[in-house]
């Protein structure tokens, strides 16, 4: 099962890769975005939000607005974090809203996650929706859908 | 490609009904709800919402509110497809949010389509969110993600 879901990632991140200049145009953007997101780059991030720009958990129940308070809760979270990567098994848009099924790997300190002195690796299944204004390529609303079961499955057996 | 991606819901689903009873109760829910909306079984659909219940195309840009219109639009929808199913390939919750990620199979006629006089068989797909009120039991939310570009394709080669 895992073989199979590996086979299938690395595989689709390929052929993702190979052809990114024949992705539509919204598509494009999102990956520009994943990358600063998940390098914590904030000084390109900052430039994808504005002070509407919403980011959602939907799954957490927990809302950011404003290019302020999301960099903010984002530099708390992404802290310490020595490996963040988004494999995407599948991407699509329709317009300016791009949805991004894949799975996050974080290997980081553990201190946020009830493992303290511990450098915990994990994978967490998710579903990440960007809304953009095309005309002025900022995020309107980043919405994430999180499988937090599995995680912490994952993080009991660290 | 074809081939893994098939394995890997013919194992997802397998596993997913053989462990049913394991399932969160959110999930038992979300599984019962499909089963009546792919069925077209309007009347335990029915059940399932009120008058505050919202459908939502987030993909689409469409909503609708309330038992009458989401009734009306599913009836609309669905008119004559021989067989409308959704084959889960991961399914998680956090508490009363469910998320289904997979491909909404439909056969039936092209004419909603742009395909009259033609049965067409699609696999679009998509990510479905639930947002229970678990009191109750019914939908507050059913929010559909869907790859209609995918679907665009299937359709041109039909």
């Amino acid at each position: 099962m895992r073989l199979i879901s590996l086979l299938l990632i690395i595989f689709m991140s390929f052929s993702a890769h190979a052809n990114i200049g024949d992705m539509p145009e919204e598509q494009q953007l999102a990956m520009q975005y994943i990358k600063a997101y998940t390098d914590h780059d904030f000084r390109s991030l900052r430039h994808f939000y504005n002070r509407d720009s919403v980011f959602f958990d939907k799954t957490a129940n927990v809302k950011y607005t404003g290019t302020r308070h999301i960099i903010e809760f984002l530099t708390r979270a992404h802290e310490g974090v020595l490996e963040y990567r988004l494999n995407i098994e599948h991407m699509f848009n329709n317009g300016s809203i791009v949805v991004i099924i894949g799975s996050y790997r974080l290997r980081g300190p553990g201190d946020q996650y009830g493992k303290p002195g511990r450098i915990i690796d994990i994978a967490v299944p998710g579903v990440t929706t960007l809304k953009f204004d095309m005309g002025t390529r900022r995020i309107i609303e980043h919405m994430d859908l999180m499988d937090y079961q599995t995680m912490a499955d994952q993080l009991e057996s660290q």
